[in-house]
């Protein structure tokens, strides 16, 4: 069956994009706004893009109720924002970040997630996240009246001590981590458990 | 641990980005070049970006060796392209598209890949491929000397029959697709086989 895009409205198409593909890395940013006010909040529209500057790909939707995350806000008036990744033990903790809270609600104290100063950018990190990336925004781009998506250049990594397997040689226990990744509906994640090795021909 | 992303060569940066980032959906893209041939290579870092209109981002990266992949000229020179999404019983094949193979070799072909003609672009689709987006790049920017990121809208969805349970309500058995995802080292993917729902709060 074929769905011609440009026919059917934004909540159907969100069907299709957002069910289809799967799974998707989830980032869990954490933000500061113009006022000082520290905002942390998941998003599942998020990848790397390169590695030669460092550049991730965070896309943010305007919801129909409560007009741009306030993350979108942040990162548009300052720049600056850390990605965590979140492990399966913290899965609850950011799902609890996810809800549509006025932007003067501090979601990480609502939550009782720990943050931590970071080195290079305002906005603290999740404390205990597997890993987390100071980031400085390179592009803002307006892909639509109601989205927008934000390339932003890696200047600092952090990855748990315990997951750090090899410092000097930068090897990590990957299946360690248990990252949480977004799958469909309203609701789905998984975790990667099934994995399998293929060499490139 | 931390790393200063600025103080390290792209290869360590690239283990950093590419290991650490997980999983990461799989984008199949087939395109042709302008003289006409046509190419089919796997990108891992892709997502989707927005719905309203259907956004995808997708970064391409120069090796030392190769250049930039046949996919990226392709669509600097032709705009269009076929975003394939890859389920387990593909794996396989995907990966014997990997190849750093002359721009004038066809990969579908030699692999055996089956592909169809698209409706909207003329770069062809993988006929029997779970999800198909036909793409046209609305941005393509160039964050680094040796890399890009394409934006590009989504002008028709394909999916493949036996994946519709609802076509009204545009409802999709996304488990039974078994999505494959890069995961990270030269080689590790992962099948989506332990999932979990969580409702928003």
């Amino acid at each position: 069956m074929h769905w011609d895009m440009r026919a059917l409205g934004p909540r159907d198409r969100y069907k299709i994009i957002g069910s289809c593909i799967v799974p998707r890395p989830i980032a869990w940013i954490s933000s500061l706004s113009a006022d000082g006010v520290p905002n942390l909040a998941p998003f599942s529209f998020f990848n790397a893009m390169g590695n030669d500057p460092p550049i991730l790909a965070i896309g943010m939707v305007k919801s129909a109720t409560a007009g741009f995350k306030d993350t979108a806000a942040n990162i548009r008036d300052t720049g600056d924002f850390v990605v965590n990744l979140v492990k399966a033990e913290h899965a609850a903790l950011m799902n609890a970040t996810s809800a549509d809270l006025p932007p003067e609600i501090e979601e990480a104290a609502l939550a009782g997630v720990q943050m931590e100063a970071s080195l290079c950018v305002s906005a603290q990190r999740v404390a205990d996240a597997p890993v987390a990336f100071e980031c400085r925004t390179v592009h803002y781009i307006e892909t639509g009246p109601c989205q927008v998506t934000v390339l932003a250049e890696v200047l600092m990594a952090h990855v748990a001590d315990q997951f750090v397997t090899d410092p000097d040689r930068i090897h990590f226990d990957i299946e360690a981590m248990d990252m949480v990744a977004r799958m469909h509906g309203a609701g789905w994640y998984s975790r990667q458990t099934n994995l399998f090795e293929m060499l490139r021909p």
